[in-house]
């Protein structure tokens, strides 16, 4: 019970401290998430109640089943552009048809998150690698502020990759609208000189520390109320000003997401890379937040938790949610102690959607543009690019062709092509054990590889040690690897399989080691093995292998060389008894 | 050159002795590939001479691109199956679109061969495990089989699964022609006697070994010779027993497969699945022979190789071609020596379209469909499943999955299931890092895993061994399990990872060694590593990394203990002395 609902662990120790500190949390992060959950809706090609709507029953479902202290789920940058790419290509913006497959893209990816978490998928998520999801992270900001470009300027320009925004907007470009321009442009100004100084302002005007961090963060709201009394009092919306314009009042009702098969199969792979790449986010957050309060998250449950979300998030008229990496940091900051501050957020934003949406209709669409830009560019790493590159010329190259595909080709085509290539460059790794030629270390028993020590080797015995498990993706490697020592030396009639470092041999393994003893055996060499670990040696009793094997099994190599090569041994001791240890290779 | 070019190597000490087994090897090859060849296209759904037309050029572009010297291509069952299926589902069969898209199927399987053997991508074969790639022939040669018995029973019976094909057959029982029956059960009764007991059969009538081994190669030959002429003498063809007809007489006309790229978008997978399988096919049988013979093949170019022979199939009029394992088998037994035996088979087939072709018209398809049982009962391996689940269970439930899937739901479900099933388990096995947390061994230096050995750890010192190299998908696992410990230990003030056996740590892994460095130290514990590799050294130094470090990298494990816990280092030689090593864990 207690692993699948977190909530009856920490419930049983809320005090009245912990509420206090969760309320204070829950103000900050309501304040913050008004204007971006309004912002994140418009980004997905939403209406903006949408945003408020995923801002309230995910929250609580979160604090239920989460087993992180301070994430902050909702409606986040990256997902809400993903929502529009995929959306996007089944509907028009503004029709019923459009949100409708939101919510199914909600609903669907929050099965598929609740399905990897019964069967304990977490591990799927490890198959992103890093150089990818952060290529892929950056390259999305950049798209999705070039997006908001036409917010500010008052102009119409659309479109899924960064030549084709930059293209319309430079076509568009004369039909700027000034009013739009310096609203936008004052809201983002204001935005970026209020994160850089306005808590040290505040703070040299005797502003107590916690009320400067509490204004600080209304600083977005701030701009919200300004630009829209300047709107209001100017009538500036019919000046060519975008409002929001009206914001239906109320809770959302509960809704069913459409039940039709074929929608479901064509948002499939969109649902699918949202659910990952949703999660890979709100795993990496919820850890390093967790880490620093030495708590404890459990990504499977995690799985279910975010799962659970996206689910009520369809449920109650919302799209995807995620945990979004600055809101839980200002949580944590904020000093949120449960997920019960989640919870009251919740009471919040739907107090707002019941009072606060009448006052939403002169909102200027480019304040909500200048509040996403503002948000994305922290996504933004672009010298993320050069210490990749220094560090791994591979994950370097993974990185950048990650970043060109998601620019060039949308967000779909870009993170399916980091996973490829991913999973191909792990693919290819995995595909070659190591292995290595090994002879005795004169007057010792030990074996070392003959390109890296001076050991002492006999002429017609080759001893392969195998440094990893044996399995499908690397067994053919050996069986060629073993084929080209025996073709490219007719002296040899041993040949040794140490394998002091095979935990496992799986089937393919096994059909390869048989076609490894049957192949020297068509070439009169023996087949003989050492070192072999105690389950391994199990394992082939089973299989016809022992009684194929032409050789011996030895317990130890050196055993295996007194055997094969008594000279040797003895040639060895007599060196080092001589005291002239060198190589005889 | 000659890497691309084998036959410049072999050519050059091509002898008259060479040249008498090779055409020997020829001679068997082709009796044994005509009705192979016609019996394989009607499996296709081809008119007849299609199988004729690819059992010419691909042999002779493999004897110049070929590295295997014994090697025989051409029309296969399982391809055959394959093509079958994908083609099914465009166009009707006997259609010229039908014939157009197998002619692509070559044409792109072709092409994506060439581009994986240029980018030296044979690696990829690899990840076909063996009990998949095994539980798929054992599927494809049942449907297979059952395809026929319609044929042999002579009523109409179609499907792509056993339980569709079994339906089929029992639904048209009524409707058998017995004179069909009479003559394919003769057959298969037969090619089944002859396979076990002719060769015995002539030996004991004073027939030379030699001519006994080329006479009862010949049965099928012998088969359709009899059969053909009593269908021709009787007059069957008029009762009912379905005849192979009109075959064009004269060699192939150079072809061009349509380019009609909405035609390739649609075969794309199957070209890739039917590359992909019959590439496996034909490793196997090439490594299998070449070793015999302490011959050599390259993998890569052997790619290049089936490659050319598929788009040189496609642009001679005929389909998928693989190197078969029995005709190799043939070939090899026959004693060829060279792949010009290849191309000396490729002319007896040549003589075959040009003079032999009026003589088919009479040739049940009955014994067509007899010949395709007996090649592909061969490929039906039902013990492998015994076999594979006694070795391990999680390889024969792959196995069984692969079967199940082929035989309900048709050979590219079959084989897509079984890729996906192997990958999955890949991933799986491959995403957690073999770690254990190790002690010092009393009185020693050597430090072993605490729950094997009797070891002495310090309680504020936290030793991790990390046995493989760290990466993408392994890298959180380490992130989790230091968590984890961490968590659970709140005594502990020191971690040191122990890197004996890290070859390798890629920018993914570095993100995890950060976080986990960053976690310790806002938990107030210091991160130290221990017996780093140089190279791997050398790339952390590129990083942040050793900046950010809280601890220090010693260069043994024990220089660490010695260093951070040097009560405990006295007190395990103080132990020693007193011989009283025990655990003091």
């Amino acid at each position: 019970m207690r692993r699948y609902f977190p909530i009856l662990t920490w419930s049983r120790s809320y005090s009245r401290d912990t509420l206090t500190s969760d309320l204070v949390a829950a103000l900050i992060v309501t304040i913050m998430l008004i204007p971006q959950s309004l912002a994140y809706a418009l980004l997905a090609g939403l209406p903006a109640q949408v945003g408020l709507y995923a801002s309230i029953l995910p929250l609580v479902i979160y604090g239920i089943f989460g087993t992180s202290r301070t994430l902050a789920v909702g409606p986040v940058a990256v997902a809400s552009l993903m929502t529009a790419a995929a959306v996007g290509k089944l509907a028009a913006q503004g029709t019923p048809e459009y949100y409708g497959a939101a919510i199914a893209l909600a609903f669907l990816s929050g099965l598929m998150l609740l399905g990897m978490g019964f069967l304990r998928l977490g591990f799927i998520a490890n198959f992103l690698s890093h150089p990818v999801i952060s290529g892929f992270i950056t390259a999305s900001g950049l798209i999705i502020a070039a997006g908001q470009v036409p917010h500010l300027l008052g102009i119409k320009a659309k479109g899924e990759t960064l030549p084709e925004l930059l293209h319309q907007i430079f076509a568009h470009l004369s039909g700027l609208n000034v009013f739009t321009l310096i609203l936008g442009a004052g809201a983002v100004g204001f935005l970026f000189w209020s994160r850089k100084h306005l808590k040290s302002w505040l703070l040299a005007r005797q502003v107590s520390p916690n009320m400067a961090t509490i204004l600080t963060r209304a600083a977005p709201v701030a701009a919200v109320v300004a630009t829209t009394l300047v709107t209001y009092l100017f009538g500036l919306d019919g000046r060519g000003v975008a409002v929001v314009g009206t914001v239906p009042q109320g809770l959302p009702v509960p809704t069913l997401p459409p039940f039709d098969l074929d929608l479901w199969a064509q948002i499939a792979v969109p649902a699918l890379l949202i659910a990952i790449v949703g999660y890979v986010e709100t795993i990496s957050v919820a850890q390093t937040l967790a880490a620093k309060r030495r708590q404890r998250i459990d990504p499977n449950q995690e799985l279910i938790a975010l799962g659970a979300c996206n689910v009520g998030s369809a449920m109650s008229g919302g799209f995807p949610v995620t945990g979004g990496f600055s809101r839980s940091v200002v949580n944590f900051d904020a000093g949120a102690q449960t997920p019960a501050a989640g919870a009251f957020t919740a009471i919040g934003m739907a107090l707002a959607t019941v009072f606060l949406t009448p006052a939403l209709f002169y909102l200027p669409k480019a304040t909500l543009a200048a509040t996403i830009i503002l948000a994305v560019l922290t996504l933004v790493d672009l010298g993320a690019i050069r210490r990749t590159w220094a560090y791994s010329r591979t994950d370097g190259a993974a990185m950048i062709a990650t970043i060109l595909v998601t620019l060039a080709m949308g967000v779909e085509s870009g993170i399916l092509a980091g996973v490829a290539l991913s999973l191909f460059l792990h693919l290819y790794r995995t595909s070659r054990p190591h292995v290595a030629i090994v002879g005795q270390v004169p007057g010792t028993e030990h074996f070392r590889n003959v390109d890296r020590h001076a050991v002492i080797t006999a002429p017609d015995v080759l001893t392969v040690r195998v440094d990893e498990s044996l399995y499908f993706p690397n067994a053919r490697f050996l069986e060629d690897f073993v084929q080209d020592k025996i073709a490219a030396n007719t002296a040899i009639r041993h040949l040794i399989l140490m394998f002091p470092a095979v935990n496992e041999v799986d089937s393919s393994a096994l059909e390869s080691l048989e076609a490894i003893n049957q192949m020297l055996k068509a070439s009169n060499v023996t087949l003989h093995m050492s070192e072999v670990k105690g389950p391994v040696m199990d394992r082939l009793r089973r299989s016809h292998f022992m009684a194929d094997l032409t050789g011996e099994v030895f317990l130890t190599q050196y055993d295996a060389m007194a055997h094969l090569a008594p000279d040797l041994t003895a040639k060895t001791l007599a060196a080092c008894r001589r005291d002239t240890v060198r190589s005889a290779i």
